[in-house]
This record gives C-alpha cells, structure tokens and sequence, in this order.
C-alpha cells in the first residue's frame, strides 16, 4: 500500500479508504440539540467503508429505521500514513478535504445509547456516507473558516449551516490525538463532525449542500426507501 | 478489488482487510460474567483493520489503559461480496477462520458504556486484534464444534476454554444478518464472539491460544507496555 505522489488522487484514495473514523458532538449547539453533554475529550466512532456512496448513488433509508438524519460534515482525507502524529506536523497528513454526510439512524442510535451499546448499526448502513469530490488542501486555506451548508432540494431554509470555526476540537488536534490510538493510513478519512440543525429526511426528498463559496464541490443525493423484503 | 479464485489466500484477504465486525456477548456465559444482560439481536462493533498484528508482533498495552482485556474468537475470512445473503447462501461467502484475540480496553469500555458512548477506543487501538494463519474452511467441517483456548504462558490453568456450540447467534444467521445491514467484502472478519473467562493480562505476560486439535493454528503473542511518551 505505497502510493506515490501521483496516485495521490480522489479516486484512488476513496477507492482504497480503509478507515471511516467520526467526531460526535464536535460543535457545541448540535451537542445541545440532541440533549448531550458537552465532550471533554472527542467522540470517536467508525463508520464502514463499505457505506461510502458517491455522486448517482442514493441514500437509502433501512426499514427498520424510522428517524434517517442528515449530519453534513467537512471530511479529512488522510494522504500520508502516520502514528503519533504531532499537532504541529497533522497538516501534512491530510491530502484534502471532502464534504461528506454522516447519515445516521438517530432511532438506533437512541436505543444503542441508553443500553451502552455501539453505534454501529445507527452509522454503519450502505449508502450512510455520502461523498462529494475530493478538494485539493490549497482549495481550503484555513479548514477552521469554511461555512457548511445543508437544504433538502424544494424547501426555502437551510436545514444546516455551520461554520468550522466553532469546533471544539481543532483539525490538527483531532489528527494527533487520533493517531495516538490508531495508526492513519493513506485514503482514511476523518468526518469532523457536524453543526446544528440536524434532523430527518424522508424517503423522496433530495439532499444538497456544500462548503459555502466553493459550488464546484456541492453535493446532491436523493432518499430512497429500503424494500420491505429486506431487514 | 475483484479477487480470482486463486488469490484467496491468507495474506491476499488480511492485506485487503476493510472492516472487522465484531459480536459481543455471543456466549451467555461470557456475558453473565460481565453482569451484561443476554442480547435479543447480536451486539455489533467495528474494529479498524489497523489494529490487526501478525505472528512476531506484540501487544501494547495503551499507556491510558489499565485493564487490558484478552478475548478469544473464531474468526471468519469473508471470500465473496456479499448484500441480504440468506441464511442457507452464509457459508458460501466465507473462505476460511482464523483464530483471533479481541484485545479490549475494559476500563475504557467500562467508561464508554456508562456514557452511552462508541466502544472505538476501547477495542480500536493498533495491536487489538491478534490474528493467526489462514484456516481453510475445510480444516473446520463443523464450526459449531470446536473448542476455543487461551492460556498465558507459565500458567498451569486455562484462562478460557468454550465451545462454539454455545453461541447465541450462529455463523450462517450472523452472516445474514450482518449483510442486511452493510456489504460484507472480500477480506472483511467478522469476529464471532468470546467464551468466558476473560480477564487482564500484564505486560511481560504472552497469550497463548488456539483451537483444540489443531495445533498448527496455534497463535502465541507477547503482551508490551506502550511507551509513556504517547498518550
Ligand atoms: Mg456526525
Ligand atoms: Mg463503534
Ligand atoms: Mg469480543
């Protein structure tokens, strides 16, 4: 898994991500809207890599899920492998940036939350990581001064927007206290976390959004509902 | 990442592990001696395939962690991508076993259920899952009966000893279960569950474990103290 320079490409990366590692409650009034506490070190879990969907693909709803949410997110796509990283050296690991949504069944993750249980089943269905394309780092100056955006497609308000500048936990932070648990290899990505106004989507409706300023890298993804003959 | 029949050798799927789906409290002895409650549906936590280690490699210990936990586990190799695999199709999609440890951060773990918080680090950190050789399927006729063992080396007592017919939630139904909720991919694990007898093991200490009449599967790993530089 030696990839050069050259390879260092979207579709290479994401073709080869292993590691899906997410940041819960990393801005403050979206910890308070969902009635949580707010974290004194970061939330980490894993989403699979096998719930990656891409640009035509759809976000589909699983039957037993009754509460879909949206949470849009500003992704860190790891370029270089890394353990023990030092915040001061964190930048270079990343090769870019991709908007991403971290689809979660809020209804799952409710049960799983007051039983102790992992989320794995709230965050970790097909199609619950949507992906736009990967923005090359110079695109993203200062990933703590970009403005996410989220509508659902025919409604007049946003639904989500955010800017990075209220993370609690800063990239290159998160980067190093990450890669002191795990080392990061090459194609992982980082989901940072996600502002207020999370809520539900149903089955019909369109998902757009995107990283104000930057429209070249919006994205829009359509629900579907799950056959019933399915789980 | 279409594999030919030929490639589906050990080191080609470990080299090409995604994701490591884990079953927690698959044996209710197991999970009586942790006062958990027996799971009406399977317990389902991801593992990062960067915390996989191969004979020569040691465990460390986390510097943060202090009841560092051995769990011992058959192991499934998945061979064939698979999405809704019925339960009679199961055992066509996996190649082979592999015993594995899922090394587990109890004291974190402990911590995380409390909070109703990912178990990522508990279970996550690089050197937490242990695996040994590739097993054909065919060394296994009956993975339902055999027996699973760990000792620690210079211990005259078993630390765990059970048998695979005592699992709550079978392979071929977990297979299909697991693939109503994501893609299973060639290469993925799915980790099946520990029998009791779970308990901490100290740096300087070597686990040793296998399955009960074949020996050539045999895993031995040596347990290391993380250096007090990293987190
Ligand atoms: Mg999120
Ligand atoms: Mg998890
Ligand atoms: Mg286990």
């Amino acid at each position: 898994r030696n990839i050069s320079t050259t390879q260092l490409n979207m579709s290479f990366l994401l073709a080869n991500t292993r590691k899906i590692l997410a940041i819960g409650r990393n801005y403050a009034e979206h910890a308070k809207e969902l009635n949580n506490p707010l974290p004194t070190s970061p939330v980490i879990f894993l989403k699979p890599s096998s719930s990656i969907i891409r640009k035509g693909q759809s976000i589909v709803r699983p039957t037993r899920c009754k509460a879909l949410h949206h949470e849009i997110e500003l992704g860190l796509v790891i370029g270089q492998k890394g353990k023990f990283i030092k915040e001061k050296d964190a930048m270079d690991h990343i090769a870019g940036y991709v908007v991403a949504l971290d689809m979660t069944a809020r209804d799952l993750q409710d049960a799983a939350k007051s039983k102790g249980l992992p989320w794995t089943e709230a965050k970790g269905h097909d199609t619950f990581c949507p992906l736009g394309e990967f923005i090359p780092k110079a695109e993203i100056p200062d990933p703590h001064n970009v403005e996410l955006w989220l509508k659902v497609a025919g409604e007049s308000t946003y639904r989500q927007k955010g800017s990075t500048s209220d993370m609690i936990f800063r990239i290159p932070w998160l980067v190093s206290y990450l890669s002191n648990i795990m080392t990061l290899e090459e194609g992982d990505l980082i989901l940072t976390g996600t502002p207020a106004g999370v809520s539900g989507v149903e089955p019909g409706s369109t998902l757009v959004g995107g990283i104000t300023g930057l429209p070249k890298y919006d994205i829009q993804f359509s629900v579907t509902q799950q056959q019933p003959s399915a789980l």
